[in-house]
């Protein structure tokens, strides 16, 4: 079965969400292993099982568009490598604040994405953006740590804001590579009267995200 | 709330195998994570995910009899610590072997502490035995595997032998620790005109089927 016409831009955006949802997986997964309670340990399995069923709904969409799961996951395998390797979690509060950030960044994206796309490829999408709980319960879980040692609230502040840079690097690499999600987000956000240039009006959607977010940590972005 | 009468075995055997599917979750993310072909780590995930489904299934039965299931499977989280150290696995196919010939130990004693229990929860161990594809996946990857390298297959045939091996002892060690499980392996199990002891009539049943398992690979138990 081949693609059909038009169907890139739509492949593209399943083959990222997908990859992103893959990559949840194994990072909830080895979170999960790592967990200082078993009940977080449940908590984070739960979670990549989520993650795991995301990736089928995802998989469905793109077997209607004519595509393969693996073809359209294989251009964005290496989008968080350099991220993963330049945020090396420490501690266990470092690894929950990473995937809360990072996770949060991803699904703006989607949403900017989402907004482009033919209804059935959207409807799944949204699926990957429904609430499966994970900002809450690392909302609930960094909230009691930094209520028993101040200091850490400063500390995760500053890995805060080096997460989310990086996080923005990996958005405009993926931005650059490819052209067909470009369109996709020129489409979502219009220049307007400001003219600036997309990956500017881009960055102020997700620091602006990324910035409620971190409020609700009590946090300063 | 508190566990009903007569709970303790059932709570145990859902303990037991929710750690199962717990310990099932991470390793099956390890696997996807070195998988060398993308679509095998694709299956992989969707494995993975499977497992965390089978965990809720079970923690809703736990629920129902008045557990909580960090309580039910705390006694069990050590169970395959051993197992794991002692059978580091050096390649993929080494993995893959590992894997199918640990979950086809566990999946035979899930199904002897099956018949032992309530309908209720023998409905919900019934989920966990279900076929869902890992054995053929197995099976598939490793023939194809042999298939194009003749010396794989007797270094597999050796490495089964270990694996099954060290699987026998983490049976006898829980079969030694946890005594409401040896009471439902001996409704199992009845002694008939044998009289031989409970773990030789366990380790008799569990050896045969490691033999059909390995048959199915071509190879000798």
């Amino acid at each position: 079965m081949t693609p059909a016409p038009g169907a890139a831009a739509p492949l593209a955006v399943l083959g990222l969400l997908a990859n992103s949802e893959l990559v949840a997986f194994t990072r909830l997964a080895a979170d999960a292993a790592v967990a200082p309670e078993l009940r977080d340990r449940l908590e984070l399995c739960r979670l990549g099982g989520v993650a795991t069923q995301r990736l089928t709904r995802l998989g469905e969409r793109v077997a209607e568009l004519g595509g393969e799961l693996p073809d359209v996951v294989a251009p964005f395998l290496g989008t968080y490598v350099d991220f993963d390797a330049r945020t090396p979690a420490g501690t266990w509060c470092e690894r929950l604040l990473k995937a809360y950030v990072g996770y949060g960044v991803e699904d703006d994206v989607a949403r900017l994405l989402a907004a482009g796309v033919d209804p059935e490829t959207r409807r799944a999408v949204e699926v990957v953006l429904d609430d499966d709980g994970h900002a809450g319960f690392v909302v609930d879980r960094l909230s009691a740590a930094m209520a028993s040692d101040p200091v850490l609230a400063s500390r995760l502040a500053l890995w805060g804001r080096r997460l989310v840079g990086e996080a923005l690097g990996v958005v405009q690499r993926m931005i650059t590579e490819h052209g067909e999600l470009r369109g996709l987000l020129e489409e979502a956000l219009p220049p307007g009267t400001g003219e600036a240039p997309l990956l500017q009006r881009v960055f102020a959607v997700l620091t602006a995200e990324h910035t409620r977010r971190m409020d609700r940590l009590g946090l300063t972005a």
